[in-house]
């Protein structure tokens, strides 16, 4: 199995909870601190950080610390990972869709001619 | 918090697993049953069909049982439902990309002026 697949494991993981996605979400926006990133969410500090430590670990934020400040970004080319992988999909779904439309025509061709 | 994101939840966590991702990948290319399905994996019948539960209750494959066989299809709405939420995310990263160029390049001008 190729290495991609735990890369994608750990992606699809992270983006399966809606504090994570909404930290991504707000990094969409721009980069922000710790607590910046935590004051929407009703949820004690640690409990918020271990949110953070594992979008990092799978490499969807980044966060560089200045004194006691951390500050995350984030880091899109692994989004592209799981992005790729579900356009792929769509892709085949697609082509399969176009195959049985031109099944369909050359049927009703084939009806035509008789 | 909208519905939507119980539903991210789901899909996403289903994604987050390679036997489930290659189940779907497989089904990309048409529907198969349980048996089909199992054949590659080296996995107990009862493991394997957990998956494919999971699979259909979050609605990514749907299934019909005609006899004793169950055949499996790829569902594609709800993989929309992960891209669309991926590829918003993108959008957003890329409009703030085009904001920081349009600044670079007013800060060009401004030094061109001087």
């Amino acid at each position: 199995m190729p290495k991609h697949y735990t890369q994608l494991d750990h992606v699809f993981q992270a983006l399966a909870d809606p504090t994570r996605r909404a930290v991504l979400q707000r990094l969409s926006s721009g980069s922000a601190s710790t607590l910046e990133l935590a004051r929407p969410f009703d949820m004690a500090l640690p409990s918020f950080t271990q949110h953070l430590d594992m979008l990092e670990r799978c490499g969807l934020v980044k966060s560089i610390k200045s004194g006691r400040v951390r500050t995350y970004a984030l880091a899109p080319k692994r989004l592209q990972v799981a992005e790729d992988w579900i356009l792929g999909r769509r892709e085949l779904w697609e082509r399969r869709l176009d195959q049985l439309d031109a099944y369909v025509r050359t049927m009703k061709g084939n009806d035509n001619e008789r």
